[in-house]
């Protein structure tokens, strides 16, 4: 199972496309640096959907979060970003996609974006 | 008491039926195996419903959650056929299934599906 | 302080009739046995209820809930039971009656029925 | 500082009053006698509200619950209580307080009562 | 990095202003004195805005909590004065910002103030 | 599975007696009644011994549990019977019996009691 | 059941004497007044000991407990008090007791004092 | 990576033989069948142990824990058995074995089995 | 009751010299600020100690905590200043002072001191 | 304030040598690459230790823990190497180390290491 970090979102057929429910993925693992320190950040991302015709397959998820480890991320982009990507690569129903960033200087930063279908 | 995993839903009448009252089950011990890697997969299944002429019977949904043990399912798609199942059996009047797994390549999931009676 | 189980509901006057507002007693003591097994069942019932013209009495409650001691009830019939049995004493503006009860063959179960004056 | 128990809820001017904003105050420290009994009773108030023209001093608000302690109440009756008397000294756009009460013959008891300015 | 209290609150272009998002930022480390007593107070402050054009920048939010470390307030006018503060450095769409504070006389307070564009 | 309250202390063969080691059960669903007022008494039963020859059979040790509940019974006294009779069936190395009794006049009390063999 | 405060510790003879065991009260309703500023103080009295040829019984330790209300006592004299009261009610083979005292400028407060039967 | 359920525990060499140190692998999927009802039982396992030469390789634990999923097993043996197993592979300083099992019969058992190097 | 920060130390005569008993207090509004940066930190400063003839009287604590709100201190020097300081003040027959300092760069840090009397 | 990840852990004189105490550093940002798969592992670090002549400076910590974020690294080995280096850096009295890793194929682990000046 040769893995490595990756953009590309794969995607499966939603199993059951007639009925609107809500798919929930924590990621605990996430981590960038900082574009303005170069210091790494640490965070969780929660992404909860409602698909449409495509659901995201677990492990391209995995590496997808992985993908930003090396990357510099403000936290208010970088949770737009995903959300884009995931809006880009399902085109779900609604989205929804939360970062909870670590303490730095003292403070807990968290950030919320949802996008819907027209 | 001869008890062997069934996919058999048994009900009872339900002892209050002019009255909309929510009936919750939650299972912890749901294991099946992944379809993809044939490694086994455990979870919660949360199930809350408004019964309108049957309530499910608790030792056939303990053997009911049992039968899935051999068998191979996604998240996405096991949450949606435990809730066509209970459809089947009871016609609830409203009912919500929720599967919660266990971490997957640093990812925890929850799948959430609803029903209402037409 | 002689004290039995009885199926009585003391009341006393609502000392604040003219505001809407709400009583929330939670019984963690309840048990009766199971109507199949013969076996014995453990829960918690909450009450929650805004009062017309009467309150339900404390200890009175105390030795309701102990009434069901040596009774065989089904989870769903026994939530709705204390529910009829607490519309009967009170009459009240609305109330609502949980039973959480305590894990049978894996599974827990929580059963919630509501009523409100016509 | 010399200070008592005492009933006057002292107050000073909202220092925001084109705002409505909600304030909170938690008192673990709440106290008082069963009126049928004469034993003690404890439990905690929480106070909420949108100030109008007046806030509570915090201060007099601590010796206002200190005050409780040698009274005899019913619970529903001196949640109310509280509620009227924060009325009278404050007239607040809404307030909502909250009484929760100690286990008694094992049973919890919360009595919740709201005022909103007409 | 020299960095000394400060009441300029910095921002940055809101990087994806097409988008109603929300921003949380947690800071448990504020700290003033109490006007009354010359005590020093201590507690959380809470800042949860969906940005307009401007972001806070993260650092500068840590000079401005540190700033009111010398400084007497009020609960009730602090959490009012920080929300004001904001708006004016964001012009946000929506504000809510949340002081909770540490027991005082066997009292724990928490302020909640909130502000939309017109 | 004709299952009734039982004395009755059933046991198996140590399947591994040449080695010391802990088996412990916990009981949350003892019940039993005052033997000064009559009135029923819950708590949770601890179990924590090295099994010499024989080990308790989990099903039969249910029946015990359940045996108590219309006998009466004093806290300090029913944990050493159940330690007495787990000592009588089991004779086994060490053993210690807690039992966690729920809360009576605003108190609640724990009882641990230990046996080793001579 | 007429009950007062009193400074009386009832008690009943050890039901298993020949054997060491643990008997462990906590009252999370202890309440005194400070000497210094007349105050009330809140705390909870953890009591843990080896009876000797008394236990003490549960209704008098309540009503011991409730015996402080009205007197002035600080947190390092009277869980010695209570000790010293145990101690020549029970004559323990052991004993300690444990006050924990509410916040009070900020600083909770733990005392803990043991005596052992010569 | 093609894997199933296996008996063999690989292992790996030590990489500090010189220190003692411990490692803990705490496994929450275990699953096997009651030997006597045929049901599923649940569990989490935990391994504590001080490596000689030996360490276990993780990937091969997790195939290993898998492979008790059809087979019969009682709490006490099974403990035991997987003790045993990791003695032969690792021949470890030392090493305990901890299997917590699921509520069965309202009744939780935690198992611990211990093993030193002679 | 003029309060000011102070590096006295109040005490007042053990009211049980004869005994040996434990007093802990813990005090979770310590600032100070960083010797290097200048900036703030914050923690929670545990004391344990066995007094001998004299106890600290703790309004005096709380002004000798706030004596620390301005000044520069290292975490691993003022854990040892504040047991060098009570050790002077109470001579006292053992005494632990643990400070558990907030996360800075990521990092959480704890001290933990100890004085016995020779 | 340029920072890099860094190899080197800075010291500084430790400021009360003549009496041992402890120190403790929880490092929940521990990042590294599995050395057998390529992908991101992580975990805490906790570091526990009493100094002799030097302590480690905190900043330099950080560093150090960053360093290992592009290297690969089992948990058995890594723990072992930061109790190395930190043992070269300080040469102190006594210290542990341990490193909590997320979970991995269901398993979660936890390596614990201790050197001792001799």
């Amino acid at each position: 199972m040769p893995t490595k970090p990756s953009k590309e979102l794969k995607t499966f057929p939603n199993p059951h496309p007639n009925r609107d429910y809500v798919i929930e993925h924590v990621c605990p693992e996430y981590t960038a640096v900082c574009p303005m320190t170069g210091q790494p950040d640490f965070g969780t991302i929660r992404i909860r959907y409602v698909p449409d015709e495509r659901c995201v397959e677990l492990l391209s998820l995995k590496l997808y979060i992985w993908s930003f480890r090396d990357e510099g991320h403000f936290f208010e982009d970088v949770t737009n970003v995903i959300l884009n990507d995931l809006v880009a690569a399902l085109d779900p129903r609604t989205i929804t996609v939360t970062g909870e960033f670590n303490v730095r200087g003292g403070i807990t930063s968290t950030v919320t974006a949802t996008h819907s279908k027209g």
